[in-house]
């Protein structure tokens, strides 16, 4: 029996599903197995891998499947219309970006990296400006295409790259709301920290013993050993594919929780593939919501759920037992409060849970003024120390502690940074419904039980795959629209509570 | 300015050479570091990977290409011309073999080594024949359809697609030449050792201890850890690409010698693909010339590099230091003793030098036999009994150590076996040419210094490639064609010496 033109289409799917599955495991060895001279053989592997599915995407015969499964739509479920809606999605980002305009970008991008790091390392902008300007001149042509194919504006048609369905002027106004509170928040914390210093936690643990804890930790929530790994790298990672999906993280001698928190962060990505529906595995609807959504289900479970009382309540025996520690700077309360500490600071990976979102709010206003042309390149360094010390109350001391800091930039990853703070903001509205349907969920956490916790996000997120759009999701999950309200509620009652 | 179709080829062969190193990392994942729940998730990866590769040779705009460069073969230097003729062996290969063929062989195979496994572990031969039946069927169609395209005999067809260039004519004079010597050698080699008894050499040896002397017999050898990794797995292999090569062994605690003659074997070949032509190293003619050829690296460096007293000398004292052993038994005398004693046995992968080409020779006869329909499958048991009895005066006591040992017609790999012994006869080959040429060899060795060894390797091997043919290989690196004459003299001086 012939096959309909949309069964052809998941065939093709099938075959992007197994390149970008075997694509994810290389990028996994690259970083945790391979030889160090070796970067140049799995760049070519993984090029060729690359430029195959971009093929596929842009085939007149996927195309034309398209438009043929299209004329039929009234003969497809619910879950198929919306796989054939991803499907054109992606073509769409695909055929907006042609062959010549990837490899100039991946050219441009990786000498660019290189540059970056040279810059930051010797902090200086200077060497750096060319190379970012010529990524935002391939970054613009490319958003000016895909704005035309997607019919969004250009910035926003590069979000959509990374986050579906999310606009530049919804976030604005997200980060609006945020905005207001968020200054006066982060001082009132930082002054009522300030009353109940927390008792330092020194001395190193062995990484073997932090390495044992970690695997002790996932196992407890879950995590399936015999469909995923933990390594370490030097950048925590989720890799891999449903079925098989590997974690990595950096443990510190000298921070008992750098490397666990890296480990709950990564899980709880993890657990969200782990999750996406098995009957639709290697199709598009099958996959994440992306970044934001992504980025949501990792802050929900390193940020909120980690660093809770009930958390490490159940955390702590296993402190003793694997790091054979004790004494009161081990205490729940006083682990709470070093976990939970406030500080303004100029690095974004080192920010806490509040000041965070101010670093992604100068950057999200920053890199639409250089995409459209209002900032020149040359004017970033100050224009970011201006925007910093305006929001933050601190001017950077150098550009390598500024504008150097990040690499997203420099690898084209425009209109990337707001998938952060989204992610905080549906991790606080996912955990509000969360706390009104699951009584008692802080007594199953503080026993070590997260059965609850990853039923309620099975069933209404990571189950959805990408069935619906972002907001519906998110509608769906919690019967509200997205709003910083939530978070707000959720970080004023942990920053700013009475002693208890 | 336009590519020529010759310099299209290389392109695509380019692409191909990036799904093939990328498939070979993701067996070598497979088989070293995957979570034992994936398999499902990694056969669908590895068989996308192979299909795309079939559908690269088999594509009109190769064979048109193939078509278009030979008609400008003059515009084509030396090494160009080797690659274009490689080119057009894959495809002849590809094209031979219809993707419905391939696609029921690889169901037919997966389903019988199953059945294999199980009708081993029963010793119950009804259990896989029915299978066998089908591989046999399906194998004969390739063969045929082989056979017209290359114009060979359908059994020489399926031979070229391991060990190219090699006629089972040819095979069958090598063996006959072998065959009437070997009987009678092994006998009176039995009887030698049996005058000189080997003291035993007991205990356990810890593994990380074993695997601490490999890495250091790897670095000696000139295996660079840059761009190649030892690990473990079930079974020992050589994968990855030249620039990315991947070498598994198994160690085992009483066996203080196993896992470092795994590691030995396989850096034979290792240093084979290291030492491909680094210009051509992502296009046909810089692969390894066939599975002869890289046997023959294998058992030259496992069998008579290792196993002799020049190398056992330069070992013992690495052995005191890593395993912290002495004594009698520990001797360079009494180890090489005991790493070159014959036995007559069932079981081929136990086999010693001198009775592994019986093996091999009962299996080319019966294979051919039950290609051509001469030996009915049910019949296959018996006929492995008695001609294991004529050739090494033993009759296997069960059809699990007789004609169930072995997994290789279970996958369809007929044709494969004959290579063992081709690689063995090579080796003695280059060997005897080695002695000729590098003057104080033994020395050398003693000494721990391997650069002449392999100098004269990588210049007369494998900086070869696969320019020339194999036959044409050896008759430039040995000034003589490949005979069995070197091997059974290097056989007779090893096993019949007078004592030293």
């Amino acid at each position: 029996m012939a096959l309909t033109p949309y069964q052809q289409l998941e065939q093709e799917f099938r075959r992007l599903h197994a390149f970008r599955g075997a694509a994810s495991v290389l990028r996994w060895d690259a970083a945790v197995m391979m030889p160090r001279g070796s970067a140049d053989v799995r760049g070519e592997q993984l090029a060729v891998l690359e430029s195959e599915c971009h093929a596929l995407l842009t085939s007149p015969k996927v195309s034309r499947l398209i438009d043929r499964a299209q004329a039929n739509e009234a003969q497809l479920e619910d879950w198929q219309l919306a796989n054939l809606r991803e499907m054109r999605r992606e073509r769409d980002h695909a055929i907006a970006t042609p062959l010549s305009l990837i490899t100039r970008l991946a050219k441009a991008t990786s000498l660019a990296e290189v540059r970056w790091l040279e810059a930051k390392q010797q902090d200086s902008f200077a060497l750096f400006a060319p190379h970012l300007e010529e990524v935002v001149a391939l970054t613009r042509d490319k958003a000016a295409v895909l704005s035309q194919a997607l019919g969004l504006s250009p910035y926003d048609s590069l979000i959509d790259g990374f986050s579906p369905g999310f606009l530049s002027e919804h976030i604005d106004q997200l980060f609006r709301v945020m905005g207001r509170r968020l200054p006066n928040l982060i001082r009132e914390a930082i002054e009522l920290q300030a009353t109940r210093p927390a008792l330092p936690i020194g001395g190193k643990v062995g990484i073997s013993k932090q390495r044992t804890l970690a695997v002790e930790v996932l196992r407890k929530i879950g995590f399936p050993f015999d469909r995923g790994r933990l390594d370490e790298s030097d950048h925590p990672s989720t890799e891999g594919v449903a079925g098989d999906v590997r974690i990595t993280t950096r443990f510190d001698l000298n921070e008992p929780f750098t490397g666990l928190m890296g480990v709950l962060h990564e899980a709880g990505q993890a657990m969200y593939d782990l999750g996406l529906p098995e009957a639709w595995r290697d199709q598009p609807v099958g996959r994440d919501r992306g970044m934001a959504l992504e980025e949501s289900q990792s802050l929900l479970l390193e940020m909120i759920i980690a660093r809770s009382r009930p958390f490490l309540t159940w955390l702590r025996p296993l402190l003793e037992k694997h790091y054979g520690v004790s004494g009161p700077e081990w205490e729940i309360e006083n682990l709470y409060h070093t976990l939970i500490r406030v500080r303004r600071g100029a690095i974004r990976v080192d920010a806490d849970e509040l000041t965070y979102p101010v670093h992604i709010m100068v950057r999200f206003e920053l890199e639409q003024k250089i995409l459209d042309g209002s900032l020149p390149v040359r004017d970033l360094p100050e224009a970011w120390k201006v925007g910093l010390d305006k929001r933050l109350g601190l001017r950077p001391a150098s550009d390598a502690e500024g504008c150097l800091q990040d690499v997203h930039w420099a690898i084209g990853s425009f209109g990337y940074f707001p998938s952060y703070v989204l992610g905080s903001l549906i991790a606080a509205q996912f955990y509000e419904s969360l706390r009104n349907d699951i009584e008692g969920l802080d007594a199953e956490i503080a026993a070590g039980r997260f059965g609850s916790l990853f039923d309620w996000l099975r069933q209404n997120v990571h189950r959805q795959g990408a069935r619906t759009s972002s907001q519906e999701l998110i509608r769906n999950a919690t019967g509200k629209e997205l709003s910083a309200t939530p978070w707000l509620r959720y970080a004023e009652a942990k920053y700013l509570e009475e002693r208890p």
